[in-house]
């Protein structure tokens, strides 16, 4: 021990002396819950006997590692844009050569390993906006406001960089939603922002409340200069979808209130309840006509990670920044180039998910069936884990509108929440680490995304492929009930 | 203009509200002198007639964009782990497939687009140890202390980011090469850091002076707190390739002084001159006894981008980090995980590079001679570039040792000096800008890497293709002895 403490404090760099912004960083998805799951993986593989004989990982929206398939098409292109000698073999698809072919064009030396311009291939970008403009039924999108990005969550901190400044009480003050995807929070104390928090009603399935988002305002506005609005829709971790009528009133309220939107929108395809439907922030903006639409300042994001893609390991994603000051576009062009460029491979998927084949294509009809079957899946899992959730005493769940979650509410006994507080640890930390090591289930407690005072909750994705998904809502069915007679 | 101010002043936004520390920052690789590249291109192709038929890039070592060729191994694995159905196929040879069958094991559903471990995946983590093992004869590394990375800008700022705090006369103080690699001053600005400059010695091509140091760091005690000792070997931007005898000497320096040793080895296969070898600074530690090699902090940085592979785009990189304290480990492992993970085609391209054909492999002679070649091609363009310029009045060039740059010494007239500075412009961005109007050659002036005061340079790539690279340097000279001329 002592000699221990002697060579760490002959160290230049220790927890003392590091950036205590850093230390401030919380990361849920990623926490003590999955390192002890990573660890019980290892034990098992070594023989170490367990009540269970694997791990069910259901704390992170990774689709691929679920099972779920690749887009035979994109991982075509990817392939031939990454080995162009395959162009001249004649197993690959007409329509897969012609879009690897225009890639390729808009590479440096024709090839994925060029650095592109930082904001990312003109071409990819010209793509994307084209994509915006029919989703959002015409509203007109600049190329020039389209940046290509390493993950959704790149575009996210680099908004976040760009906004945060100040301190004392003209310090930023960034608004989240509670329960919130802790990018977020993570990203505010890595900047040193102030992380305003704004509470999502559970009793109206996850939906925002006007009133709230004034409450949760005017207390900010005693202690810092909050700036920024951030909507996660559909929610993650809490998987519902707003309605348009909601989002109408968060761009007025942002309008009147002054403050930059930022709106998170890597679920767009991820809707699954009957009468729910995506509505981009974009869209609404411009239908509340040009007194909004020429004024609010928003910046979107969306990702290749989620929808029917789930190809998170290629970081592709963009953000699209709309009303942005000219002045302040060119330094974030500024800034972004100090990183080079993102992924290229991830850019060249961005480009397909916008520019996927057409009708008439020969890659048609295998490309919807593949995109069809997977979105249809996930709804079916949505609808299956909140209704083996709900049956379970002592478990509400919300509906799965959209999104890959389900953030259901868990009522844990007295006994439990003294003995966990005793251990110093979150109840429902100290109920998902039961359940780990009794199960074998990785679930995130609601703890890592914040939650009302003495609500409990735990996240779980909807993605184990659909025979795992019923063995683990029967093992948390089970655990539940046992975890609740023990300590009652 | 005042209705421009109104609406300015309504934004959120603004060049005036927007964080301070973006502003501070600058990149000049990608800076006025690049974009004005692109608008010239622009230009062209819009029929604009110029003295020139087409822009000649020499501002950034993207070697695939100057038309080298991907190692073709390297290609096929990339290939056959995007689309697995090729691994049906007989058209690649079996160590590709061997290869790709084993990084897709190691990805979550055998997929790349599953999220890897955020440290990176534990193979490919195992394959860089192995790799350091044999490049620095023997030293033992641990994979535990290897971090995949998003290129290796991301691992640099990674460690910055622990590193810099503090505010006033215990600010964090970095000391970094001038002239040195505007990623690191970049950083440093966004992270509110002191930058603390100390010179390489042009006249002794480029080395590093130990009193040089000594009179750095002293200088810099005076107002803030050094902590952090940055190397770029070999150098980016001036090609030199540290000896031992300096490298030992900068690590005696560390330890004595007790500063965080970064070495930033990415263009460790790029040594060109005879007599020059490239020592790690891992090595050279280990080689030091244990008095060094058991305390001394150093992290040190590789990527996919440079040597014989060039492969920019798909932001491959790992660093290693030794005698970090643990619990700072901890914390870096925390911190790099709300990035979810660095790409994963970068990922499996690393392991490629670190894990290269093996004699007995069939794809092994096809490798040693790509490699090979493109390396003897990028000395042979050291030599022709230090030669010619070398042979124009008025420009001195240094060796180019290393690396892929040459960042000769332009003696300009006193008249355009005067004539730059009347404009704002510094003199060599004066010079380099009229280069490029008048011959189409995009290079980046000395001044956006730092030199010593009065002294001007700019740095060029030795990438373009041979016949390419001298019509480049005849133009170069051409005008460097026309603008004496004119300014005489
Ligand atoms: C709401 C939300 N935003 C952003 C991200 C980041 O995704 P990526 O960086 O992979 O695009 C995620 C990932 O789970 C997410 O759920
Ligand atoms: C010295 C040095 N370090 C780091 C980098 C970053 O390279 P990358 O992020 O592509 O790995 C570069 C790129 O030119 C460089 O020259």
């Amino acid at each position: 021990m002592t000699e221990n403490a002697v060579f760490s404090q002959n160290k230049v760099l220790t927890i003392d002396t590091m950036n205590p912004k850093v230390k401030n960083v919380e990361y849920a998805v990623r926490g003590p819950i999955v390192q002890r799951a990573v660890q019980i993986e290892k034990e098992l593989r070594e023989g170490v006997k367990k009540p269970f004989t694997e791990v069910i990982k259901a704390n992170i929206g990774d689709a691929h590692a679920m099972g779920q398939q690749p887009i035979t098409f994109f991982r075509q292109v990817l392939a031939l844009c990454s080995y162009p000698e395959l162009l001249k073999d004649n197993m690959f698809p007409e329509d897969a050569k012609s879009r690897a072919r225009r890639i390729l064009q808009a590479c440096g030396g024709s090839s994925l390993g060029a650095y592109s311009a930082s904001q990312g291939i003109d071409c990819v970008r010209q793509d994307v906006a084209r994509y915006i403009e029919r989703r959002d039924g015409g509203v007109p999108c600049d190329p020039d406001n389209v940046y290509l990005t390493t993950g959704a969550s790149d575009g996210i901190v680099t908004m976040l960089k760009l906004l945060v400044c100040g301190e004392g009480a003209s310090k930023t003050g960034v608004m989240i939603s509670i329960p919130q995807y802790p990018l977020y929070s993570a990203a505010l104390a890595e900047l040193g922002a102030v992380q305003v928090n704004y509470y999502l009603n559970e009793e109206k399935c996850w939906s925002m409340d006007l009133s709230e988002l004034e409450r949760s305002l005017a207390e900010a506005r005693k202690h810092c200069n909050p700036k920024v609005l951030c909507i996660i829709n559909p929610g993650n971790p809490t998987g519902q979808v707003q309605s348009r009528q909601c989002i109408e009133d968060v761009i007025r309220f942002a309008a009147k209130e002054h403050l930059f939107l930022m709106a998170d929108e890597v679920y767009q395809d991820n809707v699954y309840a009957e009468g729910c439907q995506f509505h981009s922030f974009k869209k609404v903006l411009f239908e509340l006509g040009p007194q909004y639409s020429n004024t609010v300042e928003l910046a979107s994001f969306h990702s290749t990670s989620k929808c029917y893609m789930g190809e998170c390991g290629f970081r592709g994603g963009y953000m699209e920044v709309i009303n942005m000051d000219p002045e302040v576009k060119d330094q974030l062009t500024k800034l972004v180039s100090v990183r080079l460029c993102p992924p290229v491979p991830g850019q060249a998927l961005m480009d397909l998910v916008v520019n996927s084949p057409q009708p008439g294509e020969p890659s048609y009809t295998t490309f919807m069936k593949e995109r069809t079957a997977t979105l249809r899946l996930l709804a079916e899992k949505a609808k299956l884990t909140e209704e083996i959730l709900n049956t379970v005493p002592g478990i509400t769940c919300n509906p799965v509108q959209g999104a890959m979650y389900s953030f259901p509410n868990i009522s844990l006994p007295q006994k439990a929440i003294k003995e966990a507080k005793a251990l110093g640890q979150a109840p429902d930390m100290f109920y998902c680490m039961k359940m780990l090591e009794e199960t074998g289930i990785c679930l995130v407690p609601g703890s890592g995304f914040g939650q009302k005072d003495g609500t409990y909750h735990f996240r779980m994705t909807i993605l184990p492929p659909t025979d795992k998904l019923k063995i683990l809502l029967a093992k948390v069915k089970e655990f539940h009930q046992k975890f609740t007679q023990q300590y009652s």
